[in-house]
């Protein structure tokens, strides 16, 4: 099978869950469902119909490693998905980011409203611990519990939120001091590594792997952030709108400090080269089972939206 | 003990936890703790130095039911009121509500600014779960899992989430038509009136109690929830601002229909009267023991604030 299969299954079957889960009989259960649907069908225009879907493939692929199938790690992936989504939403609201395209379409609050988009945001993000707790999920209360207690150690003020604070606070309030390296590679480990790193982890608790293989994919989920952030950087620099699917060259517009402004690209593009070896790195102890993880890390690389 | 003291007890005990659950070295770990001073300094201002904590109070009772402590119940406690506190942090927001007092003290948004308001109440709507899933909470992980589930399906679409959309609905886009007292009470159950289910059923899940103690627990909680929305439009409708600490009078100048306005204010004591009785007789299979639940419908049904 090659990558864009994997790909293009995990995609397929994540989208599968969602719709499911987000259909409005599902999700409003004995509620009154015609009058929220407001609500339910932003939260639908949030998660459904489009997004690469990388981070369920990795939640997929890590817990392959350990016997477990993809339909055994489908809730996990999708409670993942749900999580990314409801930040996408949040982040591209007039008083944050201000984005109106998102994959080629309009952000939630361009295609309804503000509040709606805040809500519809909100739902998704406790959504995604309501899924994390059903048996589906795992049929072990102990796996159950230590998913959400590591997505919401990821996603919260120490990691994703936080993240987005610290962006917003030198985008919106300016930087004291022009930042370093270092200060923007934390920033981004919270907002967008984090999330990553949970990707890759999750598979090894839904698998029950033991430390030194959860560690393993801990550090390969890193290394892919930072991957990830480079390549962002570097597309926002090089990219076309048509291509990329949302707003480009808004950092140096906006004059903001990125790896790429700081580093150069010839440097961030050699230091994109080196993180992805160290992610290859993380997975020597897996040997040929992780291909595709090796192929996800190529993937973030050489992505070009 | 009077219910003042119990009150207070309680409150205390839910200040306590959630200010150590809210310093920067909890919260942040090895995360760059000063540079997200001000998300930190946010999520405080949402959550601490005010408040009745009823909440908190219905937890710690409903779990003393079953020989549960109240430092026992302290965490589920605690998430429940971050789940609160996030809800008032984004219903403020100009964007939803608009409200610029709340308790007394300027709302989130006001204090900073609508991201730091967004990303405050992101971040304790996360944390919440975050706690919940600790060993703190319990030692039991399924215990701990069916917190997690309960608590997401009150605050989430179908829950508190959902009523806040339907609401919003009614005032942003107008009704359709002129909205019955079935269906307030019913956006009501979800907007407030779930929640405090869950602070009832929490007691029930931390105890092990069985299905017919947690049905109690649940009839109670909905009865409470539904006085609590009563009392709440008649304060609306005859407090003042001063005592009430936020706007009042609001409901009238937007002409918008609540339980108040759509029967009077005379049926409308009358049915907080009942609704009150109907609150004690899920009580009655606990005897004596749940009187400091009792007490806490008299001063749902009675509260000046």
């Amino acid at each position: 099978m090659t990558f864009a299969q994997s790909l293009s299954d995990a995609a397929r079957l994540t989208e599968a869950t969602l719709a499911h889960l987000l259909a409005e009989k599902t999700l409003m259960g004995e509620a009154p469902e015609a009058q929220a649907g407001r609500l339910i069908a932003a939260m639908r225009h949030a998660v459904l119909g489009g997004g690469k879907r990388v981070r369920p493939l990795l939640v997929i692929e890590s817990a392959a490693l350990f016997g477990v199938t993809a339909v055994q790690a489908a809730a996990t992936a999708a409670a993942l998905e749900l999580v990314h989504c409801y930040s996408l939403a949040h982040d591209d609201l007039p008083a944050m980011d201000n984005d109106e395209l998102r994959r080629g379409q309009p952000t939630v609050w361009k295609a309804y409203d503000e509040w709606t988009a805040i809500l519809a945001g909100d739902g998704l993000l406790t959504l995604a611990f309501d899924l994390l707790a059903r048996p589906e999920t795992h049929p072990d209360a102990d796996v159950r519990v230590a998913l959400v207690g590591a997505l919401a150690r990821a996603s919260g003020a120490a990691g994703m939120v936080g993240g987005q604070a610290l962006d917003l606070m030198a985008d919106k309030l300016g930087d004291p001091e022009r930042p370093t390296i270092e200060h923007i590679r934390q920033l981004q480990a919270m907002k967008t590594g984090a999330l990553l790193v949970f990707a890759c982890e999750a598979g090894a608790i839904l698998g029950r792997a033991s430390d030194v293989e959860r560690r393993a994919l801990v550090d390969f989920g890193a290394a892919l952030g930072f991957a990830f952030q480079i390549a962002d950087d570097l597309l926002d620099a090089e990219g076309d709108v048509a291509t990329v699917g949302k707003a480009v060259a808004k950092d140096a517009a906006a004059n903001k400090a990125t790896l790429v402004s700081l580093m150069g690209i010839a440097e961030a593009k050699a230091m994109l080269a080196r993180t992805e070896a160290a992610a290859n790195d993380a997975l020597a102890l897996f040997g040929a089972k992780a291909d595709v993880l090796r192929e996800a890390a190529r993937f973030v690389v050489n992505r070009k939206s």
